[in-house]
């Protein structure tokens, strides 16, 4: 499952500016950095994801035949524009923070060198990637951050915005440490655990509920997990319970039960003791049904004997921050480093690398912002990805990233692992950089 | 681009429950409803879009070679399941208010009906389809109320959930009363009006923002419209003023100017008299910069002079609120109604219809909910779509679904236009369907 590589994928200024950009032989090199402007609230760091959505987009860039005699029959566009899109790759430079990468606002974490108009042509369709995955990746780690070790499930594709959305979601909430998703293409496009019990519609459709549970035992023998609040929780458990020896002569073992409405720390604890005065000690409770970090936090805290947890809508659809103030800004066109002034909107100029220190006990302290020339001092953040629209080497595996983002989350500073607002981790911006934008905004 | 249709893209108790019906012989009719449980936070009504891409998808559900075989590959799924997929097509009748509709919580808007199996395994994307487009529609209408005559257009692909979710969101709110989109692709996919300007970058690209103007109207002699706040909005203003009388020379008209940082009724108000005072009185100005529909209504009642303006992310994530509490419950198996009885969840049993009575004024009075079989009083919103898995009519075009939505939004209760939460509308469960529910109840 490839993303949409059409160059029509983007915004109508991009094409007029392109047009304009070829008119005045406006071609040499541009470099376009992509940062946030701003944490969004209820947010302490960042997680980068969606990288290798980019450099797919970028590998496969192209208009078709038809797409081109589309934008002719449009009358919008001259023929300087139709000739330089017909045949148009991406032959550019792309340096970026790995995903998995922990990052906070005026960090860059792309940046792309090449021709003003191919560089430009691309920024609304990077921006949709990166935007999206890191927001969900950001947003998956909070519940990560939360659970501990209790496994999370995705359970978001039905409220998820679109199909393309529900699969960046599996895959983001994946790399953030979740253990798998219950979006069946999602496990085949990605290879991701895929998980999966069973819906109050298979419940109805029988006419009794053991009869319900039965039939889907001898389903999936190897994963009975019971959906049991159809109707009245605490009885359909005594009913699991009723049928579980019959089930094990038939070599079927409960695997588990889930809950999924009502209060549902009370019901656990009535349920788990119902399983385990029935002798069904080693069946697990799933809890589902709109959960979020600030409700795991509190079922977990409060002891609830919920063994995992799957998550859905708030987390696909990241529901308290639906999007990163993000930003793909020109910071240099033909040597002559630039920046924007706009009210609230300024950006830092020219190529910019990103360093990370540590404090003694290994934890991350603070960032430093700075120009590529500089030498700096610290873990460089900013990698080579891509150089003449090559791809420099191969993809990372899903589990390489996961591993970057579970190291990455153990070393940031208690303060910021909180769901409350921590005090803001510190990113300094380097004096050659503000010497750099002062030189700048006096040559406008 | 037609929606993703593959079996796959589907929660995977979808498939194992469909292989414990297969096991079970349970392939009887079943009747699934789709409705909204409650509106969300600042909403009076909803708009039903999305349902043409529904019929899309069940028109062209399929499952690819590559596919089934990685289905195997997983280990989890019987031969039985396995040879069901294979060929599998969509052959069942589907009854929805066509989009457009207004609509209120409790009213089905989709009614599929087939069997069990085939009925179970579509529900995912269903409603993945249209939650979005409704919400985003519904989202979208706000505006719409708000901005009279006053043109709007969505920018908001860069932060949408990805690609389909930004083509999605300019369909749907074009169908609820935009005027068009930025995104080109969207334009070829629907036939919606592009609309674009320039970016900052394009400012930026150049060493002064005049030379960038006049590069920029030769290139669009037609749509010469200048983002004037990369660094000074009013002194832009009138570097626009001084160059308008040699564009004009050339034929070129400066056709307006877009506003997209700080206090855009400020700014709008100074701008105004710079080009009036300049003889540009015909030039219009466009306002962008996260909008929504509260600052529309701020700036509107303000008396901004403000022509136009672009919405983005508050509206193609629908950040306030992006998701519906909707729910896809099976209501009928083998000619036994049925319903759920989950806490907070509970639904009304069997197949319905909804029936909307209007009041002397000709506005929208009541709903009423109820059987099939009650012959009700009023409009029937809900209508044939697919019968045996064929459409029943051609799909309308977005022109049409424009004006059934624009129609229906002039009916709403005056109380329900405003931003602020209205009186709730009048939604009434018949007796007849209290009676069944009652019945349904008796009989578990």
């Amino acid at each position: 499952m490839n993303p949409c590589s059409s160059i029509l994928l983007t915004d109508l200024y991009q094409l007029t500016m392109v047009q304009a950009y070829l008119e005045q032989g406006m071609e040499d090199e541009a470099v376009f950095e992509l940062f946030v402007r701003k944490l969004p609230v209820h947010r302490n760091f960042l997680l980068a994801a969606g990288l290798e959505q980019v450099v797919e987009f970028l590998s496969g860039l192209q208009v078709t035949t038809k797409e081109l005699a589309w934008l002719e029959s449009t009358g919008r566009f001259n023929s300087t524009l139709l000739r330089y899109l017909e045949g148009l790759r991406f032959t550019g430079d792309v340096h970026a923070m790995p995903e998995g990468t922990i990052f906070f606002p005026h960090e860059p974490i792309l940046r792309i060198v090449a021709p003003l108009p191919l560089a430009q042509l691309v920024e609304t369709r990077i921006m949709n990637l990166l935007n999206f995955q890191t927001m969900i990746a950001s947003k998956a780690a909070r519940s990560i951050l939360v659970a501990g070790r209790k496994p999370l499930i995705d359970f978001g594709l039905r409220r998820a915005h679109g199909a393309e959305a529900g699969l960046f979601a599996a895959r983001a909430s994946y790399l953030a440490g979740f253990a798998g998703t219950a979006t069946v293409l999602a496990g085949m496009a990605y290879d991701i655990p895929i998980y999966g019990t069973m819906a109050h519609s298979f419940v109805q459709a029988h006419t009794d509920e053991t009869t319900a549970f039965e039939h889907f035992a001898l389903a999936q023998p190897e994963n009975t997990v019971l959906l049991i609040d159809t109707y009245d929780t605490e009885a359909a458990a005594h009913k699991v319970v009723a049928l579980a020896p019959g089930l094990k002569q038939q070599g079927i073992m409960v695997k588990g039960v889930r809950l999924d409405s009502g209060d549902l720390a009370d019901h656990a604890r009535k349920v788990r003791c119902i399983l385990d005065e029935g002798g069904l000690p080693q069946a697990q409770i799933l809890a589902s049904g709109n959960l979020d970090e600030y409700q795991l936090q509190r079922l977990i805290a409060g002891g609830a004997p919920i063994d995992s947890f799957a998550i859905g809508t708030a987390m696909t659809t990241s529901a308290d921050a639906p999007s990163l103030d993000c930003a793909y800004k020109l910071q240099e066109y033909a040597g002559r480093p630039c920046r924007k002034r706009s009210e609230g909107k300024a950006t830092w100029p020219g190529r910019k690398q990103v360093y990370r220190q540590y404090a003694l006990d290994g934890r991350c302290d603070y960032d430093l912002v700075t120009t590529v020339q500089d030498p700096g001092a610290g873990d460089p953040l900013l990698h080579p990805v891509m150089t003449h629209g090559r791809r420099l080497v191969p993809a990372q595996t899903l589990t390489e990233l996961r591993q970057r983002a579970a190291t990455q989350l153990s070393l940031l500073p208690d303060s910021l692992r909180n769901l409350e607002d921590g005090h803001p981790y510190d990113v300094r911006i380097s004096q050659p950089l503000q010497d750099l934008a002062r030189t700048v905004d006096q040559c406008v």
